[in-house]
């Protein structure tokens, strides 16, 4: 038995698609809509087939819907919560998938009507590809979905997402909304950041330069182009909104920047392997957490 | 026929067992003789079997080799290219292997005798992999590998190092050492002194946060965490001998980074959206060159 009857999937982009599409690996929905606001997006959701209704208005993708999923970028939600908000069917339970999570309660939380579940969730996944095209069933597989219930929260309610996302082949955290931010500031916030800052850097280098930058750039340059070949948009509005927790986190990472800086200026080599020792036990933290 | 009689390859970690490998792979020398400095690494060459035969004194490795390789730490240059210069054979080609190629000309020219041949070379080719284990023949498959000959060089020379390389699978490039210090400063050398930053950043976390940023590294982090488990002593050499270019780089890189950080300060979303979607550009040219 499915865990929805009906699940509307608002964005159908990278994210929003390959959560269809796992939704439908899964048996997990008896049916799966989709809207998006992009013509060429919908025309696309319809031609790879993994939506059974696709939808123009979000307001006829939500009707009947007992899940309802938000996946655009971040910066959208308040719109569109006041948009889909008074559809909503009693009992329904409203989740998104956003990559911070106060600013999400913030623009969702005014819009949930009473007897409807809020959840909000982050599945920790992603490639650098955009658009219903890139999506793919496989993508949370052995992921981390964290989910940031706010207090009072209907505990049914987030069990039936957190069995959701198990079944997409996820596995479930549960934490504080303001420490989620906290946390994704440093693992994905910040790397985001500086990946598009060097990325820029280079881009500003005399024509002759660039064309050498790109043919050598199998040198760890081309790791970090991958990183920001991103969606624009959906960065834009994570930066726009988790600003306290990025600038903390960039104020200790330009503290950190500038003390080498410094080292390498001053010839002091023992600093400088100190560091690059240290940095790899992470690294094997991360291969033993099986998420390399 | 092969193209030379002996080779010495000097320093067998990764990239030294990964020549000796590929060298092996095109049948380019007859005989390749090893030598390091640490019995481990020896014991594991001999054990690994990609060498002719294993030496502990380099001296013992360059008697009568035709073609000497060093591919140790560019640090460890100047003091093995005194105790090996008087040694080379008349005639001989020496190369290297280093990232770093201005510091390296100033280092080992001066032990290069009468009669001997130094073409300094850079194999743009890694992985975050050490010692002679992590080798491959197929590391070099695809990249570039720059010569940098000073000026008056024999051209012969140059000729028989480039077709080396070429054997060994990669493509050439011939340029001036302070350009390609220039470039690989922000192709190679910047990127991962920023992602050496970014970890030492989070390793200084409490601990708590430190297991959840291995727990949630797949959004971002986890690149940054493989770049920065690179050869600590290489890399530190790295930065010491290519102090003045990657200070310049950096210097840009902060520059830009403080403009982003004033930009999600105030919350100004066009400049951040239209830097985002300019460094998309670097990354198809990136692939269009197939080094992605």
């Amino acid at each position: 038995m499915p865990l929805f009857r009906r699940a509307a999937v608002i964005g159908i982009g990278l994210i929003g698609s390959s959560l269809a599409r796992a939704m439908r690996r899964g048996r997990l929905v008896a049916h799966i809509a989709g809207s998006d606001r992009s013509a060429r997006v919908r025309d696309a959701a319809r031609d790879l087939g993994f939506l059974d209704s696709v939808h123009a208005d979000p307001i006829d993708a939500v009707a009947g819907a007992d899940l309802v999923v938000l996946c655009t970028p971040v910066g959208a939600l308040a719109e569109l919560g006041a948009a889909i908000g008074p559809h909503l069917a009693p009992g329904a339970v409203l989740s998104d998938v956003g990559s911070v999570k106060q600013a999400v309660i913030r623009d969702l939380g005014p819009h949930v009507p009473e007897g409807v579940h809020f959840v909000p969730a982050h599945p920790v996944a992603g490639t650098e590809h955009s658009g219903p095209e890139a999506g793919f069933a496989e993508l949370f597989d052995g992921r981390w979905c964290i989910l940031t219930p706010p207090p009072g929260t209907d505990p049914e309610a987030v069990a039936k997402v957190a069995a959701l996302w198990r079944g997409c082949g996820s596995q479930i955290e549960e934490m504080d909304a303001a420490h989620h931010d906290a946390v994704l500031a440093i693992t994905s916030h910040l790397p985001h950041l500086i990946a598009y800052t060097i990325v820029g850097t280079a881009t500003d280098l005399e024509e002759a330069t660039q064309r050498e930058v790109i043919k050598f750039s199998a040198g760890g340059f081309r790791d970090f182009t991958r990183i920001a070949a991103s969606d624009p948009v959906m960065w834009r509005d994570v930066f726009l909104n988790n600003r306290e927790a990025v600038l903390e986190m960039l104020g200790r990472f330009t503290e950190d920047l500038t003390a080498l800086q410094r080292a390498i200026r001053w010839g002091e080599g023992d600093k400088l392997e100190e560091l690059f020792t240290r940095t790899r036990a992470i690294r094997r933290g991360i291969i033993e957490a099986k998420q390399a």
